[in-house]
């Protein structure tokens, strides 16, 4: 049987479940790939540290170019995290004529295009399945099994921080400063949080399945970013009473017109709760996809632990092996060469999209009046509007729901109507998607 | 750019599918794959059939042995459907060793083990992602994808007629007869639907998932298969009461212990309105799939239909156009290979499983003690009694929830209460399915 020689630098919680699946199901995959597969080193930061499953000592060392070096090992599995060592990492194992397997989305998000220019240089494969929705298959779903799809939308929750903590807003109506400090405390989120909350790690996600889709690369400077820290408790309540649940959605949608492009975004999100992915709960991901051939689809699963993710970096591994049993080094084109011509990311600006907007008003009136001329004037159409009853006398709620408008315009008037008198707060705004 | 000429056998709803895809979108394959595909030949029935996509004359013949046969062809794509004359194209085309994709889950399921040791020996592929859940990559996501998990779990539901069929019944309230006759006219079912609604093609698909989930062939002779003819508007209206939904569902489940094995089956069942499952409806199919390292996912999409079985189609031409480009003849190890010694697929009456059952019975005392003895003489424990009022004096319905026992088990209590004087018709029982 053909043999691979496994190197993997990082035995974290990621490393050390990708050694405990191959513990469990070793022989199994050996049977499936016809492909005997043995680890020959693991780089890892500390000898001592105390790990969710065990490394065996023999196979430890702390300097990864014990792993980037050694002539034996044909594969090498990147799961440090981070972005400036793990470019090292992984253009020194491409010197060496070795493929990777990362997991690492930042690593790809920051120097995706180098990386992957780098590779094919090298006649060697980047594999990345692990860097978007963990376990579940939604990178060889998007390249091969759609193979013959225009992606006309996909919309991701793409992290399960923020859904954790979503999610539970929802459900308990507890208010996001609560839950995150919680979530921290049993391990759903970093300290610090940013990253996850501020829709950074959504950003980097959203941007590899827009570059995959799409056939160019999107850099993660052109992604337009929100984070669920402006989502209340009040908003989500307000949301719940129209249909509506707040997701953090990546979205990546393809605009025609005159003014083409793609719309490659990640904001919170008021979705019908009759959605499917209202249903997403927890810290699981899920990714809708629209594609013109094959319709409306759904993958569903967890989006991060060590085992999911395992699973995840195992699909790639089994890749890489039947590519390299077959000296087929590099069998998928480098996903970005497809790229049509003129194709770009539009600016938030020019996207058209609904809103659910909330004011704090005086409670006296020509209130209404004067906030609906502004929208007027601006040609931005009220849906429907909503005053629940409140106990405050300073300021009561106001919500409206806005029909389709460019941002650009929504900003503009949002700015002028924040600017009355008898407006106190500055307005909130969440985009609305109907899926149609 | 290399270039795969293709064959297709079979212009129908699929046929004319594929080649529509490929009419819109064969540049954007070509760009993907770095192979340039075009369609020699097209084998149809008739010339002068009108089709859902018009097909081009000068490609078509009426003689499938002109596909098969032409040297310039080196991809055979099968889409006639029937068991026979399609078992003869494959292999025909085996001998001419050319590789086959195929839609065919009647095909595979009758003759499976034939035709993938023929492919073997011919050193070419058999493709045949479309045969489950069209549009889904269910198949390539279980081989690729979750290639390190074993299988604690497969629950799909793979029949879109039934689907249709059964979700209409819960939300119009209407009877079987009535939603059949008029899915039928509207050509969501077929004329005669036995194939679709008594289970059989379910039970092919169902198979399909098995035998690559557990790695060895699993005869659709084996695969306890019921139907929906029996679901009726009243259970499926008590089942909402007690907090279900009935759904036909494929299930594939790996059992422990000391008699171990794999349920394979097919049957209508209540599962808990609170499952995604239960969410999905019309049409579409999903897979539910539980591995041991990645934990629990869903796909979700259109199970059938020209345009989402095209989509799988090409996922599977795509492959071959790779895999013939790097002369990797056989890059997948044939799925059964893995197969361990003493696998089996499980007797029904050997599974444990919940149940609702219903009863009609006289309105007298007595009646629930006599039932009830029975099922505690067998060991067979009630979780929950739901006598709802009625309008009827000859008899009133009685529900009995049972918890887990064994199918034979039951079996043999529900034929014995069957012959008590004051139970008045044949007892209709459900499995129940809860997910843990």
């Amino acid at each position: 049987m053909h043999q691979l020689n496994l190197g993997m630098i990082g035995g974290g919680t990621v490393g050390s479940g990708v050694f405990h699946a191959w513990q469990k199901n070793g022989e199994l995959l050996a049977a499936r790939l016809g492909v005997a597969l043995h680890f020959r080193k693991i780089a890892v930061q500390s000898l001592k540290k105390s790990r969710a499953y065990p490394l065996p000592a023999k196979l430890l060392t702390t300097d990864w170019r014990d792993v980037v070096n050694d002539p034996e090992i044909q594969l090498v599995i990147e799961l440090v995290g981070g972005t400036n060592l793990a470019k090292t990492m992984v253009l020194a194992a491409f010197a060496q004529g070795k493929s990777v397997v990362t997991a690492n989305k930042a690593l790809l998000s920051a120097h995706g295009p180098e990386l992957f220019a780098a590779a094919t240089k090298a006649g060697v494969n980047l594999y990345f399945e692990a860097s978007v929705c963990g376990g579940i298959p939604i990178i060889k779903s998007l390249r091969e099994g759609f193979v013959a799809n225009q992606f006309s939308a996909i919309y991701g929750i793409v992290n399960g921080t923020c859904n954790y903590i979503l999610s539970r807003m929802k459900t308990e109506g507890a208010d996001f400063a609560n839950v995150l400090a919680d979530a921290q405390q049993h391990g759903y989120a970093e300290t610090p949080p940013d990253l996850d909350i501020d829709g950074h790690d959504a950003a980097h996600k959203t941007g590899i399945l827009a570059s995959l889709a799409h056939g160019f690369w999107v850099d993660h400077r052109q992604i337009h970013t929100e984070g669920i820290r402006e989502v209340s408790q009040l908003d989500m309540e307000f949301a719940a009473k129209l249909g509506y649940t707040i997701k953090l959605l990546g979205i990546v949608k393809q605009i025609a017109g005159k003014k083409s492009g793609v719309q490659v975004s990640v904001y919170p999100t008021l979705i019908p709760n009759t959605h499917v992915l209202a249903s997403v709960n927890g810290v699981f991901n899920a990714c809708f996809v629209r594609g013109d051939i094959v319709g409306d689809t759904l993958f569903y699963g967890r989006g991060a632990g060590k085992d999911a993710t395992a699973s995840a970096v195992w699909s790639d591994i089994g890749d890489a092996a039947l590519d390299l049993k077959n000296a087929t080094k590099v069998r998928v084109a480098p996903f970005i060469a497809h790229a049509k011509k003129h194709n770009r990311v539009m600016p938030m600006d020019e996207i058209v999209s609904r809103y659910y907007v909330r004011f704090s008003v005086a409670d006296k009136p020509g209130v209404i009046a004067k906030i609906a001329a502004i929208f007027a004037a601006a040609n931005i159409g009220i849906s429907s509007v909503f005053q629940p009853e409140s106990q405050s006398v300073a300021s009561v709620p106001l919500i409206l729901m806005i029909h389709d408008a460019p941002n650009a315009a929504m900003r503009r008037a949002l700015a002028k109507i924040a600017k009355l008198s008898v407006v106190k707060n500055q307005p909130v705004m969440f985009r609305v998607e109907n899926f149609d």
